[in-house]
């Protein structure tokens, strides 16, 4: 740890005060800046710093984990990994992700634009909010991502030297091992749930024993298939909206992993939210108008995936695997265009993987999700967690037939209707 | 390169001399030890030297491909990876590849055990002799490789930080990516086949797109499924037996990979040797023991391998994957067993497709087998690469739907006489 020290409000200005990375943005002088701890993470410290021209974001990892407390240590590394993820991601899909202004390793802190006015999307979608082209530019995150860090694309001696770096995020990857793809699926000691109500679910689930090799071999996919860099926790607290903009933050928990890992959680929150936001919108006519926008942000996310993902592929094919030589050069379009189709449909079935999962750890495990925890009735939310939890296991059990995103939107909707929730 | 440099029969003496490895062995004085260049493979030096109480292999490498010279450069870090892959397959299956008694970074080489008397498998296979034990004993290393280097049984940093290591294999795993997986289906430059008889196969193999787009599936396999240390080159050249015993050498391919690429690779040369047979034994029922012995240990091979990764399934599953928690300490048996054939069956499929891929670029691209290149009238030649080129494309081709090794050999055994060979 060496020279590492925690920043505070008190000590920021007098630290960090004589950086160009905060002068030149915040002018004045660093003694009148304003400083607020603002960190609701679970695990870092995140700091606003404002000026009499502008702001910024200061964001410092803790040598543990800031939920649970320094019992759980977690390397100071992380905060490499994140700057190496944002620098990737900047560059893959520009605009998407915060600018970074200063990185220092030894003192695990990055210093980066502020986004503003955005606030985190699972507040915007608690308060009923929509945002304006969400589906369409996470989609194009997510596919920019998984195809600019692949074989796809980039020259195999980069990505074989990206997969070594990101293999040394073991500590981040092992809380996605354990809270993610095992907790969950027995009485660990960190999990949760609303009980007794879900009791009864919660047994069926763990007994079922089909899930949970299914489970298994998703974990093994998250494990060994290092296809592309991973965001590694995209979900609705990962990203930063307005009414119209989206941005994607955190990207800490970086790894090499499958492609549809990023989406495939981030479709599971969608999923949440559209089950729980029933307990958010009093009206009718207005949650379900919300419930459609949801379930058309899981089409339109998954649309554009595939759409930027195939334009990529007819033009910015330029790595080791499916080359033209063999293809187009060949006039052989149609193996081009047939192997496409493969991958994506090898994507959308890890994806719904992934989904399931996500729908069952944020519901059983440790780290639970505001849709559902700031509904304070417990009989309220029991239902639809239950509904969440069952369309978890159907996604798992059923991904490699589930035929299209439509459909899958189509058996929400249905379901959900048939069940009822007034 | 820095103080690298290569050595000669003349110098080896005078620079190794002193060293603990070769004195211990060998006795006597180094002046008086009998030192022979004997490598014949494709890449690197190999010396026999021999004292008068012993002998031992001194393996340097080169810095360029020693088949085509120094236009083809090659790094020397390659001894680096045989090294670390040497002291772990000696750690996951003992006494399975010879002993390490130095290795010197700096001058690429290793000095290591003298496996005395045994030849390469090639050249035994090609005399008709057989190996007795030989399905079993590289059945079980690719098992206790398979299992042992993986997220099964690793300590997941562990894991992590090897496939780190050998990710660094730049070079040779981009050997494999071309001449394995790409050139053999197209027109490229070093390829080189039986021509003109092959012509017509060889065009209906690059004109088969459903096949280049199956092949390059694989390659992402090869690239992304990074789930154990694969020795890289498993064939008929990286074993060396004698009447009753097998060993394994030359790991400098070794990389992160899919569990089922050394089997498959092994499995597809076993393949062509059964095709190619037939040219080097005159006696017809002397060539038909010795075909039956060769698909006996396909077959002996694959079944070892499942009851091997069985076994230590059930024994030494003590990595991240598929944990006792969720399964054995449930007592959900049946889970832990339907996850075990499940992965059995799909390490299977990858060995079909890995198999079928061998048995192309053997006969199409650069490097070819001596089963065949020692068949000296093309046109005997020809018509046994053709089953094979033909097996190879429906091995790959079928590889989701062939249930069973013992369904792939009666298949082999039927084709085989359903066409003759005399």
């Amino acid at each position: 740890m060496s020279d590492y020290k925690a920043l505070t409000p008190e000590t920021l200005s007098a630290r960090l005060g004589t950086l160009d990375a905060m002068t030149n943005l915040l002018g004045g002088s660093s003694t009148d800046w304003q400083v607020r701890e603002v960190g609701d993470g679970n695990l870092n410290l995140v700091f606003i710093v404002e000026g009499t021209a502008g702001s910024v974001i200061v964001k410092q990892a803790l040598p543990y984990v800031r939920l649970v407390g320094d019992s759980w240590p977690l390397p100071l590394k992380r905060a490499y990994f994140e700057y190496h993820a944002l620098i990737r991601q900047a560059e893959r899909d520009p605009g998407s992700v915060p600018e970074i202004l200063h990185f220092d390793e030894t003192q695990a802190l990055i210093i980066m634009e502020r986004l503003q006015p955005h606030i985190i999307l699972r507040q915007q979608m608690i308060a009923g909010r929509k945002v304006a082209g969400l589906g369409e530019t996470i989609g194009r995150f997510c596919a920019r991502n998984a195809f600019r860090g692949s074989d796809l694309s980039m020259e195999t001696a980069k990505k074989k030297a990206d997969l070594a770096l990101f293999s040394d995020n073991v500590e981040l990857c092992d809380i996605t091992e354990n809270l993610v793809f095992t907790d969950p699926y027995f009485d660990a000691e960190m999990n949760r749930y609303t009980t007794p109500q879900l009791d009864g679910v919660v047994a069926e689930l763990r007994h079922d024993q089909m899930l949970k090799v299914e489970v298994q071999h998703m974990k093994r996919a998250f494990s060994a298939k290092a296809e592309t860099l991973c965001h590694g926790d995209l979900h609705a607290g990962s990203i930063m909206v307005t009414d119209d903009e989206s941005r994607v933050i955190d990207p800490e928990f970086a790894f090499y992993g499958p492609m549809g890992f990023d989406i495939g959680m981030l479709i599971g929150n969608y999923l949440m939210a559209y089950h729980a936001i029933s307990a958010h919108i009093a009206d009718d006519a207005a949650c379900a108008s919300y419930q459609e926008w949801v379930l058309e942000t899981i089409d339109e996310t998954w649309t554009t995936f595939c759409d930027e993902f195939s334009k990529l592929w007819r033009t910015e094919r330029t790595g080791i695997l499916y080359p033209h030589t063999l293809y187009e050069d060949q006039g052989h379009l149609m193996a081009s265009e047939l192997a496409l189709e493969q991958l994506l449909s090898e994507i959308f079935e890890d994806l719904l993987g992934f989904a399931g999962i996500e729908m069952h750890r944020r519901i059983l495990g440790l780290a639970h999700i505001a849709e559902f925890e700031t509904i304070e009735d417990e009989d309220k939310r029991a239902p639809l967690e239950t509904r969440s939890l069952k369309f978890g296991q159907a996604l798992v059990m059923n991904r490699k037939r589930l035929h299209g995103i439509d459909r899958v939107v189509a058996m929400a909707r249905q379901s959900q209707t048939g069940t009822g929730t007034s």
